[in-house]
């Protein structure tokens, strides 16, 4: 497993603390796990992280201390880390921490921190360290990952180009009378094979009618000729998630079909030719939009275009349509996402295209290499 | 892929309800996606619940809504469901819903709803429905899915019965030189063609040293004689999680290896036997600690000794050492909990042994049957 080296780490630290300066926070209690490995490599469960200018205090309890230990003897070592030892409770823990440290204006993530655990640590604080305020924070470290730094480049290309492996070993499982789970399977064993550590989500493998529900995941039903099958998988390795979908038909495809993926791969070109930094992401899905709703399947697609990809399968950028009650990112060099239009017909079937694409100084880096085409198997 | 029966779900429904009455909560929001999937049948990563004694209203995308439709013409239709579709975004339907009903008193679950989606919905209602106020609540559907009701018991009895069959199919790949993480890729190549959905949890596959983190997953290193191997890895099967470790050696083990499996496999037997309804969680956790201290062992066992089981792989009881700021369960019929003490020594390995038990009216009943022994290989 490739880390980040501890300079990266530092860079990331001396990110988020001008971050933090606009909004005089002395602290920031970092609760969500994956923002907790971006900034220390340590990867678990459990954990809680206290920053500060001076110093990376991590909660963790005794399941993580030997390994915490010997990640700190290595070149990816997080720089300043002190070890907390949680014997019991991460809340008594965290309490503790932040009463010794006194400062005045303490972060939370609000977007992960539950409600329960923000009454408790408030209710603490207000006997322990009354001189202390929690202030509710959204989007600081989210911020940071949204624009991957040179090591996450190389870990993301990286994992996108082994998918090519991954297809040719497992998609001749394919054929008439196998069941979806059974291909599934042959694809999380590709994945593994491949050096990935674990499959990115559960796999999809939705044929026939299945393939119209855009969140099928794999089931018992056989294959049979004339099936469309949509297959959705990823792996993850080194922590960076990786993310395709093909389409494979069963026999030769009924004209419908044909008709139907070949909207989709217009679709897909098209959002792929309108990402360029300065724009906003929701031009991107609108590219793919107008294209399927000039083929008369504007409500056949019924999700966004895409998602960010990076130590999470799903994160920022949100690249869909324009709505009133959420941000519209602004492309920049460095974000990563997918690009996976669809058109689902209840009853007939669906198609869904997907690949991973990094926001270059002039337009996009496609990192998944998979020819396109709709793969007739069986 | 089994799905609770109608009438199971609306016997869980009055029991949700009867939970509500003394809090005078007209209605709960359920975010929790376990919790949703446990009164709806809904399993996605996305929707929300908002239930009341009419009626179970589901708040859901354009991804989920074909297969909602489906499952409510099935026989595990979700009783007084309401389908709502969430055109855009869940926090302004949300509000529209809950605008909608006009009552008074709202439960949200506080152990699950974030600090920002808490803010958010506070400050929309204050504006569009001033008399309705937010209540945090914690454990209502925790406190009814830690009795596991008959479906949820044939569910669990035959998830973990096939785990036999995937230890005989995938332990042939104990071999030296073999790496961890394709004994791994066996194991969950197993657990499919067992029928499992998937994985219930990362498999963990820990040799030599590596076997003294608790911890560890699986990785490159490569078996050799000597090694002790801990395997733990579960699956899920109709949404419903099995958990098991077992231990094997390369050959022959050392004299000390075998003194600290056998001192663990007495731990665990003691646990086992300390199984019964009206104790607390807690004498399951002594009983094992007491033997594992008497070996001088006591520090090298550093968490608990199980946790829950159901639809998620961790859940309520904790079965752990008493603690001031923690509950510690009262045992009763219908629980369904894993037992496994382990004990792990810096540099030299580790031991984990673990089955999973359910509480019966006089004792418990072991549902896992593959031999504990500690298995020689290669």
């Amino acid at each position: 497993m490739r880390l980040a080296p501890s300079d990266v780490l530092a860079a990331r630290h001396r990110r988020l603390h001008d971050l933090m300066a606009p909004d005089a926070l002395h602290a920031l209690v970092v609760t969500n796990p994956t923002n907790i490995r971006y900034l220390t490599n340590h990867d678990g469960t459990a954990g809680i992280v206290v920053i500060t200018r001076d110093a990376v205090q991590l909660l963790i309890d005794f399941r993580y201390e030997a390994a915490v230990a010997s990640l700190q003897t290595s070149a990816a070592a997080c720089p300043t880390l002190q070890m907390r030892s949680v014997p019991a409770s991460y809340d008594e823990a965290l309490a503790d921490v932040l009463t010794g440290l006194g400062v005045a204006s303490v972060g939370i993530e609000a977007g992960h921190l539950t409600v329960a655990r923000h009454e408790w640590l408030t209710n603490a604080l207000a006997s322990r360290a009354p001189s202390t305020s929690l202030r509710s924070t959204q989007r600081l470290i989210e911020r940071l990952r949204v624009i991957k730094d040179s090591f996450e480049l190389e870990r993301l290309r990286d994992a996108a180009a082994r998918l090519e492996t991954v297809v040719d070993q497992s998609f001749p499982a394919l054929r008439p009378g196998t069941r979806e789970r059974d291909v599934a399977g042959a694809i999380e064993s590709a994945l593994r094979k491949a050096g990935y550590e674990r499959p990115a989500f559960d796999t999809i493998v939705a044929s026939g009618p299945n393939a119209a529900l855009p969140h099928h995941r794999a089931a018992s039903r056989k294959l049979k000729p004339g099936d469309l099958v949509v297959l959705d998988f990823g792996g993850v390795l080194d922590g960076y998630c990786c993310d395709l979908t093909r389409m494979a038909s069963v026999g030769t495809p009924s004209q419908a079909a044909r008709r139907l993926f070949d909207a989709v791969r217009e679709a897909h070109s098209a959002a792929i030719d309108a990402v360029k930094p300065g724009r906003p992401a929701s031009t991107v899905d609108a590219a793919a939009r107008d294209v399927l709703t000039a083929h008369g399947l504007g409500d056949a697609f019924g999700h966004g275009t895409g998602h960010g990809l990076g130590l999470d399968v799903h994160e920022e950028p949100r690249v869909g349509r324009r709505r009133a009650d959420a941000p519209d990112p602004i492309l920049e060099p460095g974000m990563v996402f997918t690009i996976e239009p669809g058109a689902y017909l209840a009853g007939f079937g669906g198609v869904r295209i997907e690949d991973d694409v990094l926001v270059t100084e002039t337009g996009c880096e496609v990192l998944t290499s998979v020819p396109r085409d709709l793969r007739i198997c069986g």
